[in-house]
């Protein structure tokens, strides 16, 4: 669809929309029509709904106020399809979007057709300072955008799988399996390190959340090579994790008792051994655990990262450990450190820092204002990547931000402790 | 697919059968796969869920027990759609029945196909001892049981339809408007008769609710000939109905305050007349209304009989009218009055009696049993049948049921007084 | 305080007036001052607030209606103690009367005296025409109504108290063991019968609810001469009971499991014998039971009768035991019959009867309008009497009514059966 | 009761723990009995219960496990009088406080007498090297402890009576009113600066999350001399802050809408005015305020401190008015600066830190464990001090914290902002 006439620039932006907006459909392709269409929690939208939005996306920001005389598919969509911006109206309630009948999948696709062919108009056609100063950034922003959406339409496909009795595999994706071997502390000296991106860094894409690039202070630390494993997990839960408040945050305590939680969220007792739950004092290292995944239910694997578990049991298991969750500037800058592995391929990882702004945040101008700064209360960050991120889209500075009770995401965990020095002072 | 050769009754059945089954697959036809598949509220189930779970009936309390060599097409759907018969075992979860995205609506209709097939088989080939005393009965439950779910399709449509913002039209139906002047009060002496279904009554289907048979005394009474209509309905608004304590019941009162009732569940207000709503002493009488039904948004037409309300709402508006709800045994006597009108095709109509169980009730033997009396406190009997009952299906000793609250069903009133006389003593 | 130059009906109405607010504060006695103040939950009151509202209830209906120059204490008590009458203005919010820190309970004690003073000075010095038409029946009603709450503040601090975990005893009181050997199956004949209080009958007091007396048909039925047992209702439970869905309604069905309910309200396990409770095979038999009660905490007598149970338990209990709830209407035709024993004095028996209005109802006139009427939906009938009910206030017609969820109250049951010939037809 | 044969150091320490005892029920005296039992939310405590923790504390932490032969006055106050302290054993319910009937006001009053009693023997008696490692510094945790419920005494009655329909006054303290000409932005040059107190600092008490002290790199900022006051809030108000969405955190927002938020907690509209409240459209100036607080119901006073507010409306607050909330090490930081005012002494102020714990934290030992760092998600720091602190309690080091939406407290908010520098850059 790109236009070899257009300049260099626009030609390459108009083929990355291009690729960006065809990875969406391929995901949705992996579910059935029906997949596509439900709703499994007011948390997680329909594969269907996602695939809309992401249209609605440049059509609201873009289509809509810069393309001269652009006639939306359906007016009633800009309502539909909304997802939080108040800035841009009303919008249908979120609990609901599983209800969305109509339009149909076939008309979502025609509405995706009808903004990417609009959308490849406006990249040919606008004055060049519009392009500059609006489209391309948004342009980029939407695209970024609609790969967020890429990993949420699979970690609610997920879910929603999850949900179904029989709980069907979704793709052939499964974390990998590390060795206990190669984990080691890695040392990081602290003192005063740079954090964030850079206002004028035009390298690459970031978003307003990860600026201003800032000071901070950091004291001596060392960060795990490699993220906690399923094995390591299991023997906290057979040590008895899940029952005892010595670990816990007050909330995490307050919702493992409140929600009856005994492991991570796809973790699956085997029927034999759950038997015997109900006697409280029963070996529990006899349980045998399976997990369900974007490739259906196996046996776990001892050695494979442990996700889908929230920010509570991400620290309740660091402290069962004798460590802690690293701070995400801790992260980030250990990030750098040689031998460190799994850090944007397999889960996301908690850490131990409130999403709140940085100093001198700014959120971006206009409707898209709304994009990150208004969360930035009740959130945690986590850092890194997942199995179900879209390549290339992240990096060591994005800030993702979920709830501290929220599991359904592709969230692990990986330890920090203080510089030995330190800790040993403490010991 | 009636065989020639079977007996004049099975074959009877077989046709019968077949025309029930049909009917159920042209009402889903009047709906895209996608609203067959979603569920607006836990009290409603998907139009795919209705046609696996009305086959599941049959392969349940049939094939499975009386077809030697049955193989189910799936045994999985054993657990997926069994509704609420604990004797058969535990089942998905009500709420979750639009999050069945497996088996798809194609899997579902090839079960229809599988079910249909061998219930002619098990007709054709069952002795006839078995025939007689279990096959028979049972297949006639299951198709009454067909037919309720028939309307349950129409009316969860209805609702889910109802929850979009474009209210679309799903069939063209409407309820039939009556001219004011065929009213008229229509007097029955009372005294001792007879009510419900006559055990050894073969002529006709009931179900175990409607008997036995028992005498009830009742006083003089008087009955209305016809159904309340909308704008009988819409003065009683325009009289502050709905923010007047004194036509409720207390949890009628504490119902409508609690949900912000203001109207019938799919009465609409006009946007430009409801501007003024904020202010509570505006003339209420220019609120312009419309009405969301089968066929989708139209003016009230004032007379149209009132439909998708509560018992709460028909108990009040009743009061307010200065008269009273029937109860279930003078609404079943005087149906047989000449002149009586709108009886069972327009909207089930609320009586004052709770669904509790005659004298000397017996429940179904075996799984059946679980049909109805498990139901028999906390809920209002509606007499009568619907536009959305199917022909034939309903009869005078019905004894349909809802919670006091409920309103997606097509549920409208009659009203009754005392005899004259009578009422003039009280006078 | 009753004034000797009265006419003897006013004497003898004063007379029975102060026996009735003593009474009440007799009661209130057994109770700390701290007791009297909390409430445990939105369906329960604190006994100073049964105190005041009785008081108010002279007051709003007799008093400031009626007589001339009445200066109420504190006019803001009128908005404080309304319990439910939307006729008499707003009122505070039910579930916050607990937080009715002012007034003290010594200035609710003055306001009785207040209340007192001057309901007496209307009975002496009120015209008689006033007298008879509105005086001497409201002052009965607000006598009846006393009385009503006066059992109320004891179930309600036994409630409190069952909250406390030392469930402390509030009165000597308890119920009377009855020996099984005492028990038979008394047989009516059935027919039409009159139920009811007939209007002109002034020869005792009766609500608006008791009537009009009318004909009910009734088929033969047979009824047992006591109340079901503790030793009874425990060979229920052991029978698994509780966990056994066949034996409950729909609803009772999903309370017991959202409730976690095993028992009775009152009843409670031994700890030790409960250590082996998470093992659902173990012999139940064994479990040890001790109740709660008026007089705290005593080994369960298998030879009390049981209460403290909701609508739920009592039917299943009766369907487990193969027999059935009596209607309201067999319970008041044979409460008459020779033989029949613990009616009034133990406690309150559940029926199968809805709470709904007789034929031909009419509330009273007036704020008394809202007594009894407006709550004739969603409950259910009991007839008879507790251990906690005043001497004298009930009789073989009254009609007490609760959601058939509550078990709060002093509520058990007494099994009924349809007479032998019929039960065999249908064995 | 001190007795003047012990050394210096203990007989200091035995007079400031009678003066923290005596001022706890000095502050009770203030309520009437009825006042000091009942609980009018799960968050807040009776006075009564306040009064029996602090005592429990001191019992459970030095009494049971120090002093010898030590007899409980009543073994069953351990169950019931324990907070949160797992580590501890089971608990009474927290939002059953109000229940506890039992023990009586006077006995809990002899329960206060008895703990006193015997702490001044522990005192007294223990070993030199017990005393400095353990009852001295669990004496001073205490002694804060207890001071920390003198505000909570205060807050949580002062919401019992705000839910009383009279609003009654409670103690005659009210906010100091500010002059607005005293306002001005103080400078404060960032850079790395010392936050927290140091381990080893002997100097003053500290709460373990005060430490350890360590680096933290600020940007340079300015911060308000002063508290926002009632009179700038209310024109946010007026302009309409409550209904637009721009202002708000999105969790903010959604509080607002689902709470019905219009003003800070204690803030009363006017009758008059309101009426006309239905018009959205309505000049909100011509609202009249009055404030509810310790000495009653006021009209608003404009320059007084605004307080009763959640972090959510403090947030949006600074963001309507162009400036930020200070993170708390800016607060720190800046509560040096010459010219500072209301740091203490009228209302907590919000910072826009979330509550977590300093690098290298470490939770005291034993039982004190769970005192604060448990509580380290979900919740935001608070600093300075109020009207209702107890003086001496507070120092600029101190981190109170709340939840984001609790209004309850005397919780009000302070201005700050990035550099004018920085500031011009990014306008």
């Amino acid at each position: 669809m790109s236009d070899p006439d257009l300049p260099h620039q626009r030609r390459e932006w108009s083929r990355r929309f291009d690729a960006v907006r065809r990875h969406t459909l391929a995901l949705a392709e992996t579910l059935s029509d029906e997949d596509q269409a439900a709703q499994s929690m007011p948390d997680a939208s329909p594969a269907k709904w996602h695939q809309a939005h992401t249209s609605w996306f440049f059509e609201a920001l873009l289509l809509r106020p810069h393309l001269a005389g652009y006639q939306p598919l359906d007016e009633r969509y800009h309502y539909l399809f909304n997802s939080y911006y108040e800035g841009l109206g009303p919008r249908h309630p979120r609990p609901q979007r599983g209800l969305l009948t109509r339009p149909s999948l076939t008309e979502v696709r025609d509405y995706r057709s009808h903004v990417d062919r609009h959308l490849h108009q406006l990249i040919a056609q606008c004055a060049e300072p519009l392009w500059q100063a609006v489209v391309a950034p948004t342009l980029a922003l939407g695209l970024q955008h609609e790969q967020q959406h890429q990993e949420l339409l699979l970690t609610d496909a997920l879910h929603l799988l999850s949900c179904h009795p029989w709980r069907p595999a979704l793709i052939e994706r499964q974390p990998t399996a590390i060795s206990a071997s190669t984990s080691s502390w890695l040392a990081h000296d602290g003192g005063l390190v740079e954090i964030g991106h850079a206002d004028g860094d035009e390298t690459g894409f970031a978003f307003d959340n990860e600026g201003p690039r800032h000071r901070v202070w950091l004291e001596p630390f060392e960060m795990s090579s490699r993220l906690v494993t399923c094995g390591e997990y299991r023997r906290f839960i057979e040590d008895g994790g899940y029952r005892d408040p010595r670990w816990w945050l007050s909330d995490g305590w307050a919702t493992v008792k409140s929600q009856g939680w005994r492991a991570p969220l796809y973790w699956i007792e085997d029927e034999k051994a759950s038997e015997s739950e109900n006697e409280q004092d029963a070996p529990a290292s006899q349980v045998a655990w399976s997990v369900f995944g974007l490739n259906g239910v196996h046996p776990l694997d001892d050695h494979a990262p442990v996700m889908q578990l929230s920010f509570y049991e991400a620290a309740a298991y660091a402290e069962w450990a004798g460590a802690r969750l690293p701070s995400e500037f801790e992260w980030e800058a250990a990030s750098a450190l040689p031998g460190m592995s799994q850090l944007f391929d397999q889960a996301w990882q908690w850490t131990r820092s409130a999403y709140h702004p940085y100093p001198g945040f700014r959120p971006l101008e206009g409707a898209a204002a709304e994009y990150n700064g208004k969360f930035m209360v009740g959130q945690l960050v986590l850092r890194g990547g997942s199995l179900a991120t879209p390549p290339g889209h992240t990096r060591s500075t994005y800030r993702n931000f979920f709830p501290p009770a929220a599991r359904w995401q592709f969230t692990g965990l990986r330890l920090a402790r203080d510089a030995r020095s330190r800790a040993e002072i403490h010991a």
